[in-house]
């Protein structure tokens, strides 16, 4: 038995979501009909973490066992044949048989993608948002620097989320221009259900100062999603990469 | 009557390409519906040409006539509510009533957008075309300058065409490399039906190194298709920009 963790990219617009739900086309689903057809054995894969409908990922983890003999530098291509071309292994890698791709993920970095055109070009319509506001960036720089650090973020949590601890640590929040977009690129030990998505619209709201400030430090001592800004759309968000140690 | 040129963009992507077809889904189907909901009008659409299936258009024209007393400065908001987000317009204005998109261009700018990645950006595959080659950037260059000047393209031409006059005359072939791309530039004062394709299909072929230089030649002197390389992917073609007078 062998351990293998392949890094994947995708692009999620036509997808309900990186997890396997009946019914639905979701990415799990492809890549497990595609290790399954190289492999021919019935296998289960286990990712960082899942994405939502319509997220991208830049560079994505996941880890499953086989008993194949197909030599490990072959994986990349076999895999890529039967996968969908929205959809792309990069690189697969044998590791020890406890290693394992959400557990042992350390740190896990978002962008976000605005764009501040006019007109959000077509070509990237289900790759960035539509941004219609100016932006204080004094305050947009603030609101990001409240954020870093170790919070409870129960307020930046959609409902529907099953888990019970709300402590994550941000370790670092920044923005960058690039031409007519503005990127936003967040890396933490772990994100809530929606986390960086509301964080990303709470963080826009004070910047255009439909939200205070103090609107976050509210969030983090009541827990109270009210006080925060929308949810953004999930076009703009991508999964950029996952550090283990 | 006034008539309204219209500056728009689209991703070819989900569409059987630009022109109107019969229970097909096109570019000018949504724009025709888009603007008889704005000016309640049974109009039709004249562009400076069509492109196909899964071809894309950075800057692409249209006219039309309308009798609607919507002022011009709001015809681009108006239009988009009803488009796809996939097709946006950029700019509308009044033109002379003897102006026609299409037999007023007097040059047209396509691009064309390999990827040289080991594997293709699932966030682009519909977007580039994947390039497993090296190239002879010499033998591309020289390639591009024997396309240069004017010709009789019939060699450049897929069949199913109903033109009679083959020559166009190419005013600038170009490449960049920007990253793990190469994009090719072309400007003439038009193309026939593949012509694009066709011509990057035959550069890319002498500079691998699968065609000669001499290929291009005869391709101009017998007018016969099978001296050239094949008519490469809609998937990396983009309409780039039209030019008036």
């Amino acid at each position: 038995m062998r351990r293998i963790l392949i890094c994947f990219g995708y692009k999620g617009t036509g997808y309900a979501g990186y997890q396997k739900q009946p019914g639905k086309n979701t990415i799990q689903e492809k890549l497990e009909n595609a290790i399954q057809s190289v492999t021919k054995e019935k296998i289960t894969v286990f990712a960082s973490g899942r994405t939502d409908a319509g997220v991208h990922a830049i560079k994505q983890y996941a880890h499953f066992d086989t008993q194949s003999r197909i030599k490990t530098e072959k994986i990349v291509e076999a895999l890529n044949t039967f996968l969908p071309q929205d959809i792309r292994v990069f690189s697969a890698k044998e590791v020890d048989e406890n290693f394992n791709a959400r557990f042992n993920a350390k740190k896990k970095t978002y962008i976000y993608v605005f764009s501040t055109q006019q007109v959000l070009n077509p070509l990237f319509y289900d790759m960035a948002t539509e941004l219609k506001y100016k932006l204080d960036f004094d305050k947009v720089e603030q609101a990001m620097n409240m954020l870093k650090g170790e919070h409870n973020f129960k307020a930046f949590c959609s409902s529907g989320s099953s888990v019970e601890n709300f402590e994550r640590t941000i370790f670092d929040f920044s923005l960058q221009k690039q031409g007519d977009y503005l990127v936003f690129k967040v890396t933490g030990n772990g994100f809530l259900y929606n986390m960086v998505r509301i964080m990303i619209g709470t963080i826009v709201d004070v910047g255009r100062g439909k939200l205070e400030l103090d609107n976050i430090q509210k969030m983090f001592e009541t827990g109270e999603r009210k006080y925060g800004g929308k949810t953004v759309s999930a076009n703009g968000l991508y999964l950029y990469d996952v550090e283990y140690l």
